[in-house]
Formats: C-alpha cells, structure tokens, sequence
C-alpha cells in the first residue's frame, strides 16, 4: 500500500490511488520548488542511461537535485562494462551497490523488470525500448490535470505515430483507468495496436479537423520518418501537421501537447498561442520525477 | 544598471562598470574560494555543450560547485535531440525548464543570442562558433589586472592566429575600452580582421622581438596547422615560438598568458619561469566563473 | 608519516600501517555510510578518466557525494584537450587549478606519476594501463579481511590472466606484505610474470581442483579473448570456470572473489552461493574510495 522502496516498472504496477498521490506531491513541488533540498540529502541516485536521453536523464537529474540528492550515472551505454560482454543483471547489481536508487534506461524491452528483479535497491523505468516509460504517463496525465481538473470524461486525440510510439501505449490505458475518452488520428498505416486500441472503452479513429473541433487534448507525436511508406515520405499527403490555421478553422478549444523532441508535426506557429502547452509538459517532467523520488525513497521501506 | 537575471552573450553587453564589477568579486572570491557553498544553494545550472570543451565546461562547473549550486548538462551534442531534429530554440526551452541559468556552448555562430530570445531563464555564451566566448575575455581580463594593476596604459602583444582565434578578437576591443595600448604578432597569413585591427586606436604590427622587449603581456595563441600554408607548416620558419632565449634576449618583463591548449608556441622551459601566467589564468576561470554566475543568479532580477 | 595531501600512485607507496588506517576507516564508513556528509562539505574531487571505467569512476564519485565533497570530469579521453595535443601535463596542471584532488585514469604505464608530478593537489591513481590501480587492490584486502580477519596465513589462489592482468600484479605483492600465501591457476600461457611470481616467498602453480580445495580466496580474473592461443580460443580446453560443481566435488571453503566484469569464467549458478563475493567486493568499493579520499583530503597537509 506504499511505494516506498517499490520499483517503478510499468504504470500498471501503480493504483489509482498510487497516481493520485504522485500527481498531488508533484502539484505541491511544482508550487515551491526550492524549498526541498533537505528532503533527501544524503542519497544518491544512479542514472543508467545505456542510450541516450537527454530530455529524461536531465529532467530526472534536475529532479534528485532539487530534492538534495547526489547524481551518479552515465549518458550512454558505449562506455560502459557491457560492451566487454557483462550482463544487463550483473551491471545492475554494481550500480545497486553504490546508489540508494536507479534509474534505468534500456534500449531493450523488459529490461527494467529484469533489472527490477536482481537489485537491492529500487529500479525506475525511464524507458525500455518498445516497453513502458511510467514517468513520461505520469507527466502527461500531469499536465492534463493541471489544465483541465479532472480527467473523468476529458476527450483526448491521440496524433501521429501510433503503432511503435511507447508514450501512447502507456498513455491510452492510463486515461481510460481514470475515466477520460480516447480518440486517434493515426498517421496513414500507423494506427494503434489492438490490444491497446481494444483497451478500456475502446478507441475511434477520427479525421484531424473532427478532434481538434472536438477534443480537449491534442496529443501530438512525432513520426519517424524511417517508419513512413515512401509515398508519404515523398508526398507528405499524409503528414499530419498541427498549425495555428487548422486550431482556428476548427473552433478548437484543446490544449496542445507533446513528448518533444518535434521535428515539424506542430507548427512553429502554434508556439506563442495559449493551447501550446508542450513546454509546459516538458517542465513538469521535474516536479513529477521529483514527486515519484520522493514516493520511493521518501521514507524507509 | 544590473547583471541580475540578464544573459551574457558579448563582451560589448557589459558596461565598464560591469566588467570592473566582475573582475572585484572574482578577486573576492580567489581570496577564499570555500567560504561560499551557500550563495547558490538550491540553483541549478544548465551545461549545454554542443561541441566539447573540457575546460570550459569544467571550470564553469567548478564555478557553480563552489557556489553551492547543482549541475546538469552534457559534454557533446552526439547524444542530444538535436540528432533527431530538434531546434536549438526547442532544445533551449526544454533545458529552461529544468536549469535557472543555461551556459550553451554551440558550433554556430549566434547562438547565443538565438538561445537568450526564447529562454526563460538567462544564458551565458560559453563560446559560439566563430562569434564570442565574453567569459575568456573576463578571465584574461582579470589574469592581467590581477598581475599588472589597472590596465589603463598596458601594453599588450597579441600574438599567433589573429585571424581566426574567437578569443582575440573580444579581447582586443575589451582592452582598448579599459585603457591598454594593443599591438600584434601575427603567424604569417593570419593578421587580425580589419573590423577588429581598427577598432580604438588601431592594432600596429611588430616583430616578435620587439613585443617582446616592449610588451607587459604576450598574449599567445595556437595556430591550428591546418590554417598554415603548406610552406609554413613544412618549413616552421614562420611559426612564433616563444621561449626562455627569446624573452632573456629581449630583455623581457611581460608576463606571458595563452588561453591553453598549447602544442608548442609556448617552450615548456618558459613554464617555470616567473614570467608564466597561463596556469594561473587558466585557474582563474573559476573565481571569474563564480563572480558571473553570481552576478547574474545572486539577486531576483 | 600522514596521508594528507599526498598522491597515491601505487600501493607500495603506502606503509603497512597505512593501508591498515585505510581498511579500518573504511569498516567505519561501510557501518554508517550517510552520516558523512559535512566531512568534504566544499571540496572538489575531479574525475579525470581518460579511458572510460564506469565502475570505478562511479564508485569514486559516489565515495566523493557520500562525503559531501563534489564532482567534476570527464568519462572518456576522446572529447578532451588532449585530443587537441595537450601533453598529460599541461592538462593536468589546469584540472589541479580547478579540484581539490584529482582521480587519474589513463591508458599509458607511468601517467599517474608523470601527472602527480607537476600537479598542485594530490592525484590517486584509478589505473594507468599496465601499470597500478592502487584502490583497487586495497578494497580487494578489505573484502578479505572483512571476510576472513586478519590476512597473516590466509591462502589466495589467483586465477585467469596473470600475465597481463593488472590487478593480480598489484595484490600479490600486497598480500604477501600482510602474510598471506599465494598459489596461481594461470590460463594456459598467460602465468604471473617472473618479478611479481618471485616476490615474496614465491608463487606456486597448482591446479584448479587443488586451489579449490585448499585456499581460503578463489580471486577469478577475465581471460581477454584476444589473449588467448587459437587453439585455447576454439577448444575452450583450458578455459578456467569456477561453478557450483567444482566447489562442491572440491569441498571448497573458500570465498570467491573478481574484480568484475565477469564474462563465463564463474558460473551465475555460484551468484546464490553463500561464498560468492564478487558483488559484495565492488560494493567495497565505495566505503574503501571514501576512506582514501577522506584521508588524503581530511586533514590539511
């Protein structure tokens, strides 16, 4: 009944209660963010990052710190012990050794529960390949909140790559469980999974300019352009572009969202407009990992 | 009339107050470098290097511990998002987000000021491509005066790749406003540009010797070889060379400075003479770090 | 006859007394390790890997934090001045002007000792190619000790690569100093080299089974692949393993110790066992780096 000393593998491993709280603490970090720094002095985090995220690592970093805590960690895997043959398990058990918490990103999928099972000390997925990113569906629903109040019966568009993007496959159930409404506008031949388009009360597929006349969120992301057929790649028919002009057209009252980086799926255009809140989604990644640390290593298991 | 919570992109952003402002604190802060773990307790400071520089980014970092401040950042902007395509505005309010003051090191030219348009929170251009690196020219500033007593009527040889070396070309008209007579040395081809070898009173050029025998500081640089005709590189008969015959032979009281790294414009015979100050001005970075840093963190704008 | 301020570059620097000081402070340390955080309130500890270590640079970095000291450094030589053709001095001498104590690794024999010699802050070797890496050969005789008790008739049966291994080279001389017995199970081709097997009261070969059965310490080494003969390479004939069959059919006592990372040669089925030891002694690392960096630093010189 307490995250204090759990693991943060999936979103699923959280209550609603469990998130409720975390969004509650984060609301408070957000309001004060300075006055903390005695709150876990003496502990050190251990960022494991055997890819690169600069954005999460960052943010997660900024978050130990604000809190008082001590940051170990590397930015990449290519200069760690794994490139001479040692195991994802054997690593984690070094690392546990030094921190009082780490938090791990994997290019493979799964490997924070593996990781999760062979530690001392608690492991917090910041993102395993095709996997799970918890804190990233925390700082969403976040900001949703923080917008709009409650989330029973908000109406969220889900945009762009839907197929492989990790963010929304966490995201659509975490909504559902709390009650809003899912839409997607797929990029062409990208669309939701069906286990997470079944998911809940299921999710329709929706024209751009009927989510944007009709949601309260747009959640927009980008397409790897990798992913993309050549047509669409070469004729950008299907490219999915938020701009001011589309928000106007449709009458559109929704906030603007994104786990950024963007490459051009929002409009420069949209950054100066009130609904563009994808900066401040991007600042409340601190007061939310602050809010999860906190949780965690807060008080003794 | 306050540094307080401004960027610092150009030398030419500061008054001479301001400068003379600066140089006192940082001898303030040289006297007793541990007393001052609280002034910046709770701040956070953003390191964005997009390109490497050790000493910079360590010195400035070293700045900020001595503070009491906390670091984020990275060291090479291999593994940021700017590989997938984000802007460096993007990139810079996101890292607003997280830090309460940004020092960016950036290839490009501009941006600096680029990043200080969209920034919440004020940045320090720690060197931007061709264009500037105004805390070089503080702490070169400083090493002198610190030296030398008040600059007014100082004679300085600025000496090697006066073409191309960002750090001349601030330091040049930062003398001249503060009272020094400047002259040059340049490695053959490599003269100063003429928007900066007309500015105050205009830069003569002089024989090696002669600056020698005339200057209070020789100001060297490194001339990076592939800017070298192929004569020169072959032959070396135009490479400047300062050593410990040169400066007994002239009969030379100048201290003598490079901003490092040095490869070999600088005889390592010259390292233990009392005439060498590139050590200390290097170690110097850090008070004049501290005393910017301060400057623009230490009060609520 | 004090540590403060003084470099430690190889083991055989340190007095009996003083690698005993070291291990007892460290028991301290492993006891109560957050209480320590006013200890190095305001000093600077520089991490200066110029070939990337993870575990070494982390489990120094977390020694420093856990003491209240700072960090600063780089993880990999390829983004540093270096590159730039900066000598080990030059580079040296700035980092000095920035740190209170310098943590060197490096890839050449002897660089610790050309860097402490120009430095103006004590330098702790992390390891110079060939050469030492001194805190690891003292948190190796902690684990033991802390395992065992006192060393005097403690037998340690080193295996793997003796000839190239590092590690071995500085603990075998270490440990016959404190009175333990030594016995090799070199790789094929790869004994201790003639100075380090002669040391002491020599080095005795024996066979797997024997060393098993006899010795109170199984310290396992990696076989670098590279280093092997083809045929050893293809058949795997002489490829040692410690696994949980030989320690039973041996009726082994002994702890089994590796400096880490492990590739094959101990089994993951001796992970469970309760004479596996290898996570144990990098956890070792931490309270072992604190108590070389609090005596090196705690008291002024």
């Amino acid at each position: 009944m307490t995250l204090a000393g759990r693991s943060l593998t999936r979103i699923a491993d959280l209550s609603d209660e469990e998130i409720r709280s975390i969004l509650d603490r984060a609301s408070e970090y957000a309001a004060a963010p300075r006055d903390r720094m005695d709150e876990l002095r003496g502990r050190i985090v251990a960022a494991a990052f055997f890819e690169p995220s600069t954005r999460t690592r960052l943010s997660f970093e900024t978050a130990a710190h604000r809190l008082g805590a001590r940051v170990i960690g590397f930015a990449d895997g290519g200069s760690t012990s794994s490139v001479k043959g040692e195991s994802l398990e054997d690593t984690t058990r070094v690392l546990a050794g030094y921190g009082d918490l780490l938090v791990l990103r994997h290019p493979e999928q799964g490997a924070a529960a593996r990781a999760a099972a062979v530690s001392d000390v608690p492991v917090v997925n910041a993102g395993d390949g095709a996997g799970e990113h918890p804190t990233q569906t925390l700082l969403d629903l976040y900001t949703m909140r923080d917008n709009l109040g409650d989330l029973e019966g908000v109406r969220v568009a889900v945009m762009g790559d839907l197929r492989y993007g990790r963010t929304v496959h966490s995201l659509v159930p975490a909504l559902h469980r709390l009650g809003a409404d899912v839409v997607a506008v797929p990029a062409p031949g990208l669309g939701l999974p069906d286990d997470v388009a079944g998911h809940g009360g299921g999710v329709d597929e929706v024209p751009l300019g009927e989510a944007a006349a009709s949601c309260d969120v747009l959640y927009v992301t980008r397409v790897q352009r990798e992913r993309m057929s050549r047509q669409e790649s070469a004729g950008g028919s299907g490219h999915l572009v938020v701009d001011g002009d589309l928000l106007r057209r449709s009458g559109s009252r929704a906030i603007v969202m994104h786990p950024l980086p963007r490459v051009d799926e929002i409009s420069v255009d949209v950054d100066s407009l009130p609904s563009a809140k994808y900066f401040e989604q991007a600042r409340n990644a601190v007061p939310v990992r602050m809010s999860v640390l906190s949780h965690i290593l807060g008080a003794s298991p």
